[in-house]
């Protein structure tokens, strides 16, 4: 049995410049980052716009449990899979976050004989991403608190600097600081706070972008506090936006990388999946189905979050309209939504499976109303019991979808080729109708609860009175076009973590409303929400070093 | 009259793979960044450690003045220039600082027809080494708040904990800040702050670390802070070091790139040159030595600090030893040096010139102290006259050292050909004979005072007693044998920066002494030093943007 690590490093990587060629691409469509890695140029991603499109599917899941699910892992071994079966297919995947590697979390590019390599790389500094986003937002930090040090001509109200900073690290102790202290030379003292650089606005806005001129606009559009009159400041007027811009230029440019079976992996872009869209960039996606007949993407937490944003943001936002959609399961974390506890999920328990299977069938039946096919992907574990594997498929069949047990994790593409040839099927037959569940001239509320009852089963939506107010503001401001990014616990269908299963009758409570106006949504915020996280009592950044062969160890 | 960033763009840059190639390296020496950008993989720096080595010049300078002296251009023109005489030759320099391009200054990679190319990306993010070394350095920060924040085991004094956060922005709101605040979930509130990220003690440290294991345990040497019994708690103690060689592991390797002539550059390191050394990164150095037959480097600031720095640290350290110093001069500088105000130093004036010159003298004499040969390089202008050549080529062979005028600005490494051939024979005569100017085992205090007698020119030292008593401290603990680093003001060579010319007679004041166990030295500060800038009124970041190609303007 090896670790992820282990198996990644023992990956029989080929030249990306070979990785590329599959795709049609030479040494010339490639900035190379090393031998393995290389961004696509701005140059061949514009050539490509108008090439055909292939076949777009999406990977989801249930709602996570700590059992597991596999969604990236199930991306990769579908994405080997397809390959294997002869159906050309690139994988369009989000980049990790390299704070959160030194605290508990293991790296997240799959897993097993189904990742994406080389997982160090692609784990900590990558082609320098999420480095860029991080100087582009901290330029405008800095530039806002330097206006108002050299006489604030904008009439910044300070209490009213809504533009935080941002660091790559989970660092509890920068949630909340006080800046500028120190005497007249540092500036006006006000309150303040670091967020990690995945919540940036930055990130969602990179994502979103279309190109180099749409990304200048969207950061332009970035509302950063409000005056004493609250009139909105945004980034352009203080002339941030090129500067944010020039920054961000290669960073713009979607990466290549491949799987241990030498198949090309985009990964670009890896936004919040709760303050933001949580999907990898729009410029990603569409490089990729002008590159191969077949793109498998993933959306962040499970379908009621991810797939709904994915949807409704992303796809709304781009034009991009899906074949078939592939709900990941696992039998052990159903069985937890049947309530089994975590120390006996490895006892086969099919009526605990059938109970915790409510879940599954919830967010089948939510895809379904997107007007797109669903196939599920049991991602297998050697306790399932052929009982449990029977009654799953008997639950999936009653629903008239197929579900199909995967071994890709131990067997990589050849473990998960049944699902290819169900998903190929499925969006060969040019059946999905993607219908948006609710139109941008609604109003901003009732987008809100259009999701929370179509989607999250609830009876209804609460709201503070300021925020209503607020939304009342923004629809009045020209906002009221804008899709409603919802962020609520990734948990459960429920704003509350531990009701699993598919609860009804439950009201979502929307406790505050945030403006994403360079993105392009309101955030809708169901219960409390973390921006920065905290590293664990035993990080583990204590266990991460090298070997006596330089090489990374303790990161999986 | 085109700017540098045109010149630069119109380079005929060749692919970095036949630079390296002019090197007898190939592609799996390499790690390639793009087409212009590549390290020098660990594999390869291994291999060239026992390569008979190369003649090493320094280039370095009278004190700078507003006038500009074009310390960096010339050490680029020089390197062209011997190129050209057909001496292969490596240029090895400093990585600038991303920040500080969207404060004032316009891009650090030389100037006019002698320039590194691609200026854009070496100014921003190059390859990324400055991120990882703001990455490594705040994952130690957020540990130490995250280990007092788990019960504080190592019985941190929260009032003295020294080790700071870094980000590579102008923003003087974070120069003095408190964290933790907003109740128990966010820690134990304090007083921090943030430095630039080129005077992180990471980044001298990877300036002078050997090899990944040195770097490794310099970092574990790093002093945080002090427990409640005032004794120090290090890197190590919190487990960080191997988490931090990890995030430092490709920043390590050296990076090569190319001038516009086409001649091979490794630009590497970039410490703050007044709290750290000031010098490009020991490996490059090496490295460079190791693949060519002469290596021109320069040392951040006047000789005063760069040059005396480069020996007394780099070398001492490193066992490094120049053949040949360039000292570079502009008469426009020098008669500044002289009383001219900067309005009038376009019209000739050799009675100033001959004035200011004895700043020139004391920088030639110092460097001789050393046991070095040298020459003078005069960066010429337009407006010099002949006269004033004259008198400055009279004043250099008083010191039995040659002057000679320099136009690689205008005219690219033929316009410092001379220069090149005096530089040579002067390396090749194996007179030098590098004499550090202090023995490592003499007190702290009479390593500063040495200083400041030798090449100052001060009559004596005036130190805090609480400064005194510091230094005793460490002399007890172990540090007695560390070199001292001065941080002084760069603009005289007293510590007052008005005081222009060669005073004498004055007092070094030290107010502050710092302790660098991870990088090896003590720092005695004379004067006030910033570790943040702030940006000024109209930042440069207002005027940088894409133009309608999406090149990027207004970097300089």
């Amino acid at each position: 049995m090896y670790s992820d690590i282990e198996i990644s490093r023992a990956a029989h990587k080929r030249p990306i410049t070979e990785i590329a060629a599959k795709l049609g691409l030479d040494l010339n469509d490639l900035l190379p980052y090393g031998h393995d890695k290389a961004k696509l140029t701005h140059a061949t991603v514009d050539r490509l716009k108008d090439k055909p499109k292939g076949k777009l599917i999406l990977v989801t899941s249930i709602n996570p449990t700590p059992a597991g699910e596999g969604k990236t892992t199930t991306s990769v071994g579908l994405g080997d899979a397809l390959n294997r079966i002869g159906k050309k297919t690139v994988i369009c995947l989000r980049e990790p976050s390299l704070g959160p590697n030194f605290g508990m979390k293991g790296g997240a590019a799959g897993g097993g004989y189904s990742q994406v390599v080389p997982m160090e790389d692609i784990n900590l500094h990558f082609t320098g991403d999420f480095h860029a986003i991080s100087s582009a937002h901290n330029l405008l930090s800095a530039m806002i608190d330097n206006h108002i040090y050299w006489g604030n001509a904008l009439r910044f109200d300070t209490r009213r600097v809504t533009w935080r900073r941002v660091v790559d690290m989970n660092d509890r102790a920068l949630r909340n600081i006080n800046v500028a202290l120190g005497g007249p030379a540092n500036g006006y003292p006000r309150e303040a706070g670091f967020d990690i650089s995945v919540a940036s606005e930055v990130m969602a806005i990179l994502c979103l972008a279309n190109d180099l001129a749409d990304l200048q606009s969207r950061l332009a559009r970035i509302i950063v506090g409000y005056n004493l009159d609250k009139q909105p400041i945004t980034a352009a007027d203080l002339n941030a936006d090129g500067a944010m811009t020039v920054l961000l230029k290669d960073a713009l440019q979607p990466n290549l990388v491949q799987t241990i079976e030498n198949n090309p992996v985009l990964i670009h872009g890896g936004p919040f999946a709760n303050i933001a869209h949580g999907c990898n960039s729009v410029i990603a996606t569409r490089t990729g189905l002008a590159l191969a007949d077949y793109v498998v993407t993933e959306a962040g937490f499970g379908a009621d979050l991810g797939a709904e944003k994915f949807f409704n943001i992303k796809c709304r936002k781009a034009g991009l309209s899906p074949d078939a959609v592939v709900v990941v399961a696992t039998i052990r974390a159903l069985k937890m939504n049947g309530g089994v506890a975590k120390s006996d999920l490895g006892i086969g328990n099919a009526v605990a499976l059938k109970a915790g299977s409510v879940n599954l069938v919830r967010h089948i039946q939510n895809v379904q109303k997107f007007g797109l096919p669903v196939v599920v992907a049991i991602n297998h574990f050697v306790t399932d019991t052929d009982e449990e594997i029977a009654v799953l498929n008997e639950v999936c069949n009653g629903l008239g979808v197929k579900a199909i047990l995967c071994k890709h994790w131990s067997e990589g593409g050849a473990g998960a080729e049944e699902l290819a040839h169900a998903v190929a099927k499925l969006a060969d037959t040019n059946t999905a109708q993607l219908q948006l569940l609710y139109a941008d001239n609604i109003p901003l509320l009732e987008k809100i609860q259009t999701v929370a009852q179509e989607i999250y089963g609830a009876a209804q939506v609460s709201i503070e009175p300021e925020a209503l107010k607020q939304l009342e503001q923004w629809e009045k401001a020209g906002f009221d076009h804008f899709p409603v990014c919802m962020a609520k616990t990734q948990y459960s269908f429920s704003a509350d973590p531990t009701s699993l299963g598919a609860p009804t009758g439950h009201t979502i409570p929307v406790r505050e409303v945030r403006l994403s106006a360079g993105a392009g949504f309101i955030i809708a915020i169901c219960g409390s929400i973390m921006t920065m996280p905290g590293l664990p009592r035993v990080p583990s950044a204590e266990k991460i070093n090298l070997n006596e062969r330089g090489e990374v160890q303790g990161l999986s």
